[in-house]
């Protein structure tokens, strides 16, 4: 089977995830500043992560399908397993911007981040074994230190948050840090994919 | 008619339908674990179950279509009665976790089931009445054992959830068991169809 | 421009609009079968009635743009107009549910529903203008007397529901006939353009 | 990469956006007019409002990525921020709705079309950055008189509201008089992007 239908359909959840967090925003009760800040404040800063982490994985999926030419079974049912966790994410994010970052919640926040990016390891190495070794993609991977930050950062941060000051919220501050640290890793652009794109559309 | 934008819409409505789920996961009050358990644990796990069925739908018509070329009226229309079916998944998911396992939605979230397996028979039984015998679709359906051990395992549960135990819960865990082996085995790969495919795009 | 981004926006759009009307639907908060008539009855079936409505609407829309091929900036914003109509249907949808048809909410679902006509006459002629006399869309569309029809019951529906026994209930049911009339009216495929899209396909 | 899936995912983004707004309107309690005016009057007026100003970024965005061919890491983030912007529209509108113009509301509502104008000059500066000179958007876009007025409009809106007659409500009709105005000016299509795109299609 082509990939263009599961691109279509991805592209489709991804979406909705992304856009349906912005309806668990409370919209305030009052009309000031101070309302707007106090209801939505925290929701507002939660959701620009999430967006962004969401944004991420939609970028990264497009640019590894972008060297997949055929899909099987079982890189459908994996996809549909990284769908699944990025789907959690609205309900991670609400409960978090509404305990205005409580300790369990982030750390559940932190584990529905560290399912995605298991997840996704296991649908590039689904691909990957499917393609080869000599697979454009495995080529364009590489070592993917990347990915194996992001599980290590996303580690560290569940474990902070479940160790670090369990009374206070030093260990919680550490935890959205390393998921802050995260996204700005991932939205400098991946150019070890870039290069291959260009080396494999140049000729064409 | 060719049969891209019949898929690219039933994509766009099966990727709603299979995320606005979430929506309906309640975020918890409280803090702590118990509270995610108490408040979202069945709700979670019912998710989970629709989450996978809907993904065998999007997955089997997915590689039904790919076997196809042309679309009629009847075969839109019979499409939209499966959409429909599937639609109201999200409300009958929400009323078994609210309700934790009661015995009418689970019967009610039985026959939803019930009727989009039927309404996919009637789909694949148009696309093949318009097609002919020699189609590339009938020879990959065959007999279609999946399909009717789905129906006979939805027939089931719900008897079992109507009849068995009617003041315990036992009628309505055989229900669920048979609603979970439906997906067990769906989500081991048709290869009856991957073999078609396989012959049909290997001259290409 | 080509059609091939209006036609996946408008799908986006509609396959929205056809599932988070299931979101209106209130889950019973008991667990019988006389919660779920009481409290989901009347809106599972309007909910099928709309369903059905913005069906037909995708359908029609989508074997209308089979016959165009470039569209301008008047065809968007044309279109843009019939989505804005379909777009209020969740909203008329529930309030008729609701009230359980009461006089005044179906009132405004029939208008909403005339409004859409409307717009889509509003479109057609729109493309047609663009396209000229001899083109496809307009040989197929003829006379268009499903259209007329169309505004012709859902004005006798409003006017009914406004006019007939405004104490009871026999002006309302009198109008929700006439919206059924037109759904039956329109799954009956139109075989005028079916024919000429069989006869601008059959020398392709 | 082309720019197929982007186009694709932003389509998908931005039908969910001008969509899931009617979810904000609130069904009326009662079945009168009164009720539907008093409840619902001012959310549909906002709502409409909204809707077009979402249909005019889509129909440009449209136009836009019609004159681009390739896409890097920069334009997707571009692009990512145009839609988060977008993406708080429902909640700003929820916002201006249910306060029914209140002054804060309408402020932070213009600054949130005031950041997605200046996420879209954002995104084209940086297609056309990467495009070059000579490329056709930069040709069809020219002093982009269109993108500077609507920024000086949002502009003058937000200011409006924020000095002129703060107990009163004068400053918030200025306010949303400049908004409307900006609608107006978008909806006379862009008659040089089209003038571009007739002259590269011209010799296709």
């Amino acid at each position: 089977m082509r990939t263009g239908r599961l691109e279509a359909f991805s592209d489709g959840v991804l979406a909705i995830i992304i856009t349906i967090m912005v309806l668990e925003l409370k919209v305030p009760q009052g009309h000031s500043y101070s309302d707007l800040i106090h209801t939505s404040g925290v929701g507002l800063l939660v959701y620009l992560l999430s967006f962004v982490f969401v944004g991420i994985y939609w970028n990264t999926h497009h640019q590894m399908f972008h060297l997949v030419r055929q899909v099987s079974g079982g890189v459908l049912w994996a996809n549909l397993g990284l769908l699944f966790c990025l789907s959690l994410v609205p309900f991670t994010t609400a409960w978090v911007s509404e305990s205005k970052f409580e300790q369990t919640p982030v750390v559940i926040y932190g584990l529905n981040l560290l399912s995605a990016a298991i997840a996704y390891v296991v649908l590039q190495t689904v691909i990957i074994q499917r393609e080869g070794p000599d697979s454009p993609l495995h080529r364009a991977v590489g070592a993917d230190l990347k990915g194996k930050l992001s599980i290590a950062f996303d580690l560290a941060g569940v474990l902070s948050a479940l160790t670090i000051d369990r009374d206070g919220h030093v260990g919680v501050w550490i935890a959205m840090t390393c998921f802050v640290l995260i996204v700005i890793m991932w939205v400098v652009p991946d150019r070890r994919i870039y290069r291959a794109l260009h080396q494999s559309e140049a000729p064409a």
